[in-house]
């Protein structure tokens, strides 16, 4: 069988070393480009002392090569870039026929008014949105299996997504009352050298912040109003809490007026029961950020409240795998036709 | 000017411990007795090296003094005990003319059956309900200075009901669509041998807990229900996040259909302007539990989301502080007619 | 190939636990058996939830199974209990004829009164110490190819005899002029609900213990006066700092006034080129905890200073891992003749 | 009573705000001026939110002033400025006659060849060397209260010097075998938006730095030497461990030949007996960062090993009080004439 050659761009980050964590030991690609231009010239161990012991790691130099470069060294390309510059990397490497996963913001909203309202600025490549398909296995897998250019989905949004929609599809909640809180890790932020994200400013501390318009809402709701056929608005909070990796996300909704009684743990397994990566925890178990930490699961658990009529929705991922490259490594996997879990478990 | 003699029971948990730290340097009152049953006969400074250095800490020994010797040795008595032991401590103080200011839940719930509902047992004390009043000075700072026996409020009840008050009052906010997501460190759980609070169970962990109906929902719903004069049902789930102290709450809801514009910072200037120990953010800012950690104070922001309708209130307190021992204290000076700050800067 | 069957007995500590999550994926082997008192009838997957998606895990209950059906079910047997009741186990195990992997301290020190010393109780099987082989595969493979009894080392010993070994064979330091500070994650202290490990009493916390006879030096100085050849004893100060899973080591010796010029390097490579699990960093880089997290990795770093003429030594490890769960599992390799990494990457 | 007005330059740090801190609820002073270059023309409240309450911090708003002003308005001058830029700004203040306490290492090391050896350049004001006094009020307390200069000790030297010096004074140990290791919170490291500080990267992550030869080491041996009236030099290792407050110290020495019986607690209570910030453990409890968080205490305890004849000496302290603002205040103090303790308890 031969290996398929696959690239990341922006390899330092916390979402590109996870990458280089994963293709190192997949067991059907070969990593043979990874880019950095502070790190240039020095080899993925030396930048990375984890991988120390790796023998591809101690052989694999970062480059700051160009996107053509890329495109005729690898025929899968992974971005790990800051939005904006993803766009514009993407651009050259699709004329070359490559095919790119996008983990930036910039091909997950359709609408290039939308991302200027939440990102600030026009969007670099405009008629590339209709090409690219949102990056959530559970929801596109037949679309992103041909996808020439697949944009990941961000952590966020991924904790939300999965659970709200099979309620969504089913019309079980009403649509204009939910109300999300997520409590995310500090590899969040990004390897950024900001004061802000210091250890001493965030050990001990927990905080809310984005509120109330954080930028990850356009393609959350996006999505959910896809799934709901009509447009979706929700409450969204995002808080920064002193854990390395993971986000733990609660969400609320009135369960719908017509619905007479609805059993969430049917709900969820038809939706999910297959699902390599959906780990359902039912309603007497809660999640917890620390039994998904390293892995690419998804744990969902639910309480109905009949005081309130509300359901309460609960998940907890690996913000850097489910949440970013082992996501995106699922992606590939699907565009490759191996199986979905290769190099994941 | 005669110095008030200040008893603590229970005192080898967190708040008890922090109920010591205030009243060892407190301007006008000498902690005369401090019981534990585990410590007896120990110094105070042999059980916390943290007041070391405190001549008091060095002469008061711990006790396992009964109530009767406790209200002979002391005007006032702060209960840190396990809620049921609480009350039955309670009674033979009161009865002795003992002022009792009780960190427990049993006597912030008026209603026995409620009581009977939440925590799972009978009252021991039913015919005291009556008699205490709930002890956020905020809210019945008068009735507190009389009062012989108050109920001092838990520490999410505080985090939720001060940035809440106000504006159910002025039925700013439709009170069915209420939810609410707090974040509480782990001392919050108490000093006890317990697996689930063990380093390793909670560092890099976040999670929910006592989903849907955690106790401190009866006292919640209660003053608010008091508040709104009408029956009133939040949606609230509490986390476990790993930091010592501090709660982060934050709390949604829909704006009142009947309110055309409304000014938060009116509205809170109004309610809490004079206020000692509230520090209104106003929008610009948000909440962190850094910066109160260690003080009584409750850090008190906003956000109006013009996209949902509804506002988004955050509050932050040290849990251990304003949520117990520091509001104790409060509610102690409010009592004895000393300045609300006193022992509390 | 035939597939061997292996037990854990003890299989719900933190140490228990890993060795669980390594058996449960390793190629080779089946883990038939894993006892739990208190967990006795419930599946693996139910008591720890990150095994939730594992086939195994799901299927495969917690027993409270007596020694003589374990050795029935399995060939192999892994020993994650207390000391003194560990070699109570170990007894009917050995008679029975598995082969057994005992994680505690029991069988590690070679003397008896020794034993007693350290333990503070006679030793309960001090018939079988001659029979077992320290299971430190860097410096006994040989022997635990064919041990019916492996001790296998603490997280300390690992951490100090590693680095060590080949300067005090080549007698390149001052054997009398060694001092060791080694910092330990939590988990080192077992998952025993006990108030001193509470997230609240470590958290923001940093402090010495066993000072200055910790248990472990009983069998780091037994292995370092084998490889002197002469009676060592050492300085060794443990702290606990708050991080989940490593160990950090410092030791400090002088060079031997008969050594002219030492290359560190080319010492290090000599005696652990080969080595699987030894990483070595050179005098560029100093080790971290966060390198060697959830790996059976020993990083070693090493500076020589003039000023002094000591060397200072520094290796990181997982605690749990290459000090624990891990370690065994390559141990059982070396004993069934299989890739030594197998299963650990 | 006349009010000092006192002035801190570069106070937007760690060290700054600590000094602020202490310094706006001081008795006998009044915070006049504040610098800060990124923070000038906002308030001290908006900068730091949790001074948000005081009126004094409302009122004042950080300025850029330069040290002519400064000398003018002030008559006390804390330096909290990078190496280098401290001696460059203390030369004007000086001159115009203000007093000048500097936490920087500027003025530390009386040999400007010393000064150039571990800090890498030319001493700015090698003139002045001889007029600072090295601010340890234990050590120099009747030179501190004549000074116009003072050096405030790092905070490494100081949780080393004060346990070290009944010693060394006495000969009790042998200067050749002191072997030291510090673990250091991340507060140490400064406000500085660096990649090594971030959470993620400090966070579940232990590491020794500066090895062999921390730029503290110059202040630590000069400060030994003059104890011990012969060149001593140590060995040091400083970790980074994920707390943000605090260092805790262990001293190893050999007792030496000559000492038939020490009792440390004889020596230690001789030398420290009287002493307001220092309290001795005893060899019964061992010193633990977080009694000593936001204080300005330093905690000493101690063993006796008779196995390797060494003593062991365990020190904590709060890096950022007793080894910085805290220790800076009470030089203030000394200087002033005021009770040592003022604004520090």
């Amino acid at each position: 069988m031969t290996r398929t050659k696959v690239a990341v761009v922006g390899a330092s980050g916390y979402t590109g070393e996870e990458l280089v964590r994963l293709l190192l030991t997949h067991p059907n690609v070969d990593l043979v480009v990874a880019t950095s231009r502070q790190s240039a010239g020095k080899s993925l161990a030396e930048v990375f002392p984890r991988f120390a012991h790796s023998k591809n790691a101690t052989a694999l130099r970062f480059s700051d090569s160009g996107a053509k470069q890329i495109a005729t060294d690898a025929s899968i390309v992974f971005l790990a870039l800051p939005h904006g510059l993803a766009a514009e990397f993407a651009k050259p490497l699709l004329s070359a026929g490559a095919r790119v996963l996008d983990l930036s913001a910039d091909f997950r909203v359709k609408d290039a008014d939308v991302y200027r309202e939440f990102y600030g600025h026009d969007h670099p490549a405009p008629g590339l949105l209709s090409k690219s398909v949102y990056g959530s296995p559970e929801i596109y897998r037949d679309r992103i299996r041909e996808a020439q250019l697949v944009a990941c989905p961000g952590c966020y949004p991924t904790s939300i997504l999965i659970p709200l929609r099979p309620l969504i599809r089913r019309k079980a909640i009403d649509r204009k009352t939910v109300v999300v809180a997520s409590l995310s890790g500090v590899t969040g932020a990004g390897r950024k050298a900001e004061v802000d994200y210091l250890f001493s400013e965030c050990n001990e501390s927990v905080r809310p912040y984005g509120v109330p318009k954080h930028r990850h809402l356009s393609e959350i709701e996006q999505e959910l109003s896809l799934l709901a056929g009509e447009k979706m608005i929700i409450q969204f909070t995002p808080h920064l809490v002193p854990i390395n990796r993971g986000i733990l996300t609660t969400i609320c909704a009135e369960i719908a007026t017509n619905v007479v009684k609805m059993d969430p743990a049917v709900v969820f397994r038809s939706a999910y029961g297959e699902e390599p990566f959906v780990r359902l925890l039912g309603d007497a178990r809660l999640p917890d950020t620390k039994d998904v930490a390293g892995t690419n699961f998804i744990d969902i658990g639910w309480k109905i409240d009949k005081r309130t009529n509300r359901i309460v929705l609960m998940s907890a991922i690996d913000n850097i795998v489910k949440g970013a490259g082992g996501q995106a490594v699922q992606c590939m996997n699907v565009m490759l036709g191996l199986p979905e879990t290769a190099g994941l478990t």
